[in-house]
């Protein structure tokens, strides 16, 4: 009967639960420095346009009618729709449509899409309690914090092992989110995180499905139901994140306690978030931006014989489908990203389309894509040489994709990803004026300024 | 960058998410024996009871509370109350009322406790539905055998890293169970399962506070939603289950395949279900039921200078809480247990109120048990020698406790146990009725006759 009753245990972990509590609880409003509070903003901005962008898309659609079957209260905007429903479901089809074109925010150090989570289960009670924009913000800034430094201690072992990071963190977040907005004490705070800590979403197995984008909806309505419940008094561990059988050790060998406490409150993970300028995932995002720059250098695609891709191992492991069938299976083929550069020089959500995807040139290019793994480029660069029919070799280095930390988006290109996304959703005015209402949200003594505007 | 992207992967394992999602669309109602049948006529009515009995403790409130905020629909009945909430948030209460008492049912093989996740779940969509209980029994049946068949291919390893295999089985139980009546077609039930694989749900480390509960109730709200989603059109992995970085490979380093697809259809692990006799972990059971014996046998506390209790490891690291300062933690200690055997014999909820748990000859009498590990007994015996101040000894050997598959609780145990829990609750006489109409609801036209019932 004697049996191995746990495969690693570190008995020793720091207080994480109870430290996370004390600093979402406690930590003051824009206790940070104008452009982590700036960086805020453009997360904010960045996640609404996605959301309101994928509001019509059937996934939305499929989420809004099993929530409708629910019969809801109207509390909270589904963004870039008609329908309010109640707060939880909010949070849930709104994490939803802002990472279905997979289009949103990247953390690079873990991968996580940090806003959705977060801002979906946020908007959600701050608009259902009429809270001011600078309660929103700085509960996005605490929420995004938690779930990030949770993810830089257990990444990339815990990603390695088959868990979705951002659905599996993302309760975390979205509950420290709300427990600030609910004005929780550190002790309910601590109950709300620990009822989170045993809901982790997501398995990297749903890539390509509706279900991926599901994890930071699914993870955004667990931790604001966790934050609710905490509220209402109930209990969990005080030691559900660290302890033994507590979360983190269930679901990752690797723990950095240290990734959590080092520089608590002086250093914000929300300044390292980044904006997809293409709408796929991000490590497809060297080779798209290569190729524009193939095109950008003159070559066509009729003058192609071979494109010769030099990339790091997960490029592939992700997005190595050869012959994507339609949009979603595109989002995980780095052939198709290569294909949009040299013929589109860009990548937003109308090339993703399954008319785009299944265009004769687009899948003769594909196949002229040669796809070699070199682990000495790094996850975020890539070595890209176009072999023309003449013979002639165009060799084009990528260290950093545009929309890394490196070469951000600048705001102009926010709000046209923004006005791409958006417009036709809600109309070209209500776009400008809800992108004004993004910027300057810190201000505001209403949230529901903000959503207001997000609907039709 | 090299670094190890998989810790280990089963590339071949069987189509598990598709066979599954074959037998709970295609399997014949009451595809099985009259004993079976039976078995889940017993599994449902000991649920009913423990989740009418737990309705007015504060942790049901609590989460009321928070599922209060969200302003639900009246679609379902909280059983054992007066509010109705929606089905999804009545899943999720029931669930959590149902395990409160940590006196429901038990599947001895995984530990899980089947009831909790897939009856709430299905109760609240057949209600909703106005299902025949024909039909809320199929449900049951199958969704019980999917969890606990996941947890047969998974236990010990699954468990033993910090999983409560009831909420990380459960979500699957429940989506099940749904998918059936909701009556989706093969397709949309492989996606309600493979939504569902997103969520496992529930740590270890939350033993003894208000989450243990929840684990149930989450796992039954979130495969309730699973199936809702899959109805309006949500997809997911059709290998959701058994990919390599699907739900199963990635909570756990066992699985064995065979323990889903043998004699699946033939086997019903419903058949294997076990009913509570006292209300805290099965573990404990052997003990109390040992010094119960003890009691019979004319061994009174008073004559007591130490009772040695030798017991299976598992069972002092589930439940060694040595000084339990309230009700909640002396259901994880075994101590408590034997001194409830010893001088009350029996252990039920009442046993397990702070005032008795504080009594000082209950304090006394937990200080004499000396529990040693002996792994040549097993988890389901247990060996208590009572050392008389006379200095007789007393030896009592239980090899498999009341309430296991060897000496199950019998029809008049269970209705005893359902009143002694629901009649302060609703009434003796509708606790009566409500007794009958769990005996008949395979015959019953509508389950509303029930849960109209489990109203005060």
């Amino acid at each position: 009967m004697a049996r191995n009753t746990q495969v690693s245990a570190d008995h020793n972990a720091p207080p994480i639960t109870q430290t996370l509590a004390q600093f979402v609880a406690h930590h003051p409003s824009r206790g940070w420095s104008d452009s982590v509070d700036h960086e805020a903003h453009r997360t904010l901005m960045n996640w609404v346009g996605c959301a309101v962008g994928a509001a019509t898309h059937e996934t939305a659609a499929a989420a809004l009618g099993a929530v409708q079957a629910l019969q809801p209260a109207a509390q909270a905007t589904v963004l870039g729709r008609r329908e309010r429903v109640d707060m939880a479901s909010a949070a849930l089809v709104n994490g939803i449509s802002s990472h279905t074109f997979d289009f949103d925010d990247t953390h690079l150090k873990t991968i996580i899409h940090p806003a959705g989570p977060v801002a979906s289960a946020a908007l959600a009670v701050a608009e259902h309690l009429g809270a001011s924009g600078r309660e929103l913000i700085d509960a996005l800034v605490l929420g995004i914090d938690v779930s990030c430094r949770v993810g830089n201690a257990m990444y990339p072992d815990h990603y390695d092992r088959g868990w979705h990071i951002t659905g599996s963190t993302g309760t975390l977040g979205a509950a420290a989110a709300c427990a600030r907005l609910l004005k929780l004490d550190v002790q309910r705070t601590a109950m709300a995180l620990g009822v989170a800590a045993s809901q982790p979403i997501g398995m990297r197995e749903q890539f390509g499905t509706m279900t991926k984008p599901f994890h930071p909806g699914g993870a955004a309505r667990a931790g604001l139901m966790s934050a609710l419940m905490a509220q209402h008094g109930y209990t969990a561990s005080p030691k559900a994140l660290e302890a033994p059988r507590g979360m983190m050790q269930t679901i990752s060998t690797k723990n950095d306690w240290t990734e959590i406490t080092h520089e608590l409150g002086q250093r914000f993970e929300i300044s390292f978030n980044t904006y997809k300028p293409f709408a796929c995932g991000i490590v497809i995002h060297p080779a798209i931006d290569a190729c524009a720059q193939l095109r950008e250098q003159g070559v066509r695609p009729e003058q192609v014989e071979r494109i010769e891709l030099k990339v790091h191992s997960l490029v592939l492991e992700l997005t190595g489908k050869k012959e994507p069938a339609d949009g979603l299976q595109a989002k995980f083929s780095v052939y198709h990203g290569c294909a949009c550069g040299l013929i589109f020089g860009r990548a937003a959500e109308a090339e993703f389309d399954d008319a785009v995807v299944n265009r004769p040139d687009m899948v003769a290019l594909r196949r002229k894509v040669v796809a070699t793994v070199d682990n000495s480029i790094s996850e975020a660069s890539v070595d890209v040489t176009a072999v023309l029919t003449d013979g002639r070799r165009v060799h084009v280095v990528v260290e950093h994709a545009i929309g890394s930390l490196q070469r951000p988006m600048t705001t102009a290109q926010l709000e046209a990803k923004f006005s791409g996304m958006a417009d036709t959703v809600i109309g070209v005015e209500r776009c400008r004026a809800l992108m004004a209402a993004c910027w300057g949200v810190g201000a505001a003594a209403d949230v529901r300024a903000l959503t207001e505007l997000a609907r039709p």
